[in-house]
């Protein structure tokens, strides 16, 4: 399964795309959409951008799942509007094209990429790195589009084993959780 | 030219569609896209939803040019985010059919329509109602949706008047307010 993550934001949205088989990783590809050539009040033609770009993301690489980093309110009450058009924009160009997508906080993708969701933005890349044997560090909103992908990647794998898992399985795991809870 | 006015909301988004020629005004549709009945929590869904119905609305009346109310900060951040992200799916897909959009506050269009700014809801349905001759008040949503294209009507019908006016005639306007202001 190909799984594109995005961060967004309206002035600079990453994007990142993982295959994952099993327990495995790939790189596919990665990179960020900026709207900072067009003037800060042409709302909507800075929107276009974020749609055209993730757009043509989609047709090139043909995900199968997608991932979108949930926004946190801001200091300034603007800035949080703002953002949250970004967001409603990169949302409205996944499901344009009919893709399943999940949400996940920044503090989930931590956890899930470094194994602290206190993690700083550098422990991202430098995770992103090593989980995907890239030659090099990501940019962070790069990192951060990754880290959506690997945390959904790492989501559903988890979700098949409880699948897999039969009634019985279940029941030992269950006895293990009580033995060493003890 | 046909303009469509949209009134964004995540729960419940208002348009409606206005034909103006010259200085009269011609009502084409209006109503209301709902989102209630999927699941509060299910933000992509009702992202498609408010997508979707956008685009049928553009591809059955073919507009010419579009506006969308400028949303304001809510007292709730999270609601300001949601809102947010509603206003981004509408402009999104107005931008997708390559639409023009202007943007308006709320305050303007109940300058425009009604005369003053502190106008109530009801005022807005009111005045929509009799400019565009209805049988009968339109909804809340629809009535501020139908406003906003009477307003962007008239921004339009202001710019037309100002490119006709010769040099000439901009100088005896200048002449004229002097006199005014003496």
């Amino acid at each position: 399964m190909r799984i594109l993550g995005i961060d967004p934001g309206l002035q600079t949205t990453g994007f990142g795309l993982v295959d994952v088989d099993g327990q495995k990783l790939a790189y596919v590809a990665s990179g960020t959409i900026r709207t900072t050539h067009l003037p800060l009040g042409d709302l909507p033609g800075r929107i276009k951008v974020l749609y055209d770009g993730i757009r043509e993301v989609v047709e090139r690489y043909g995900p199968q799942a997608a991932t979108v980093e949930i926004v946190f309110v801001n200091v300034n009450p603007q800035s949080t509007l703002l953002l949250g058009q970004a967001r409603g924009a990169c949302l409205t160009a996944l499901v344009s094209r009919d893709l399943p997508v999940a949400e996940y906080t920044a503090l989930q993708m931590k956890k899930a990429v470094v194994g602290t969701g206190r993690a700083a933005k550098s422990q991202v890349q430098e995770m992103v790195m090593r989980l995907l044997k890239l030659p090099g560090l990501p940019g962070p909103d790069a990192a951060d589009a990754l880290g959506m992908a690997i945390t959904h990647a790492h989501a559903g794998a988890s979700l098949a084993r409880l699948a897999e898992s039969t009634e019985l399985s279940r029941r030992t795991h269950a006895m293990f959780r009580n033995g060493r809870s003890m």
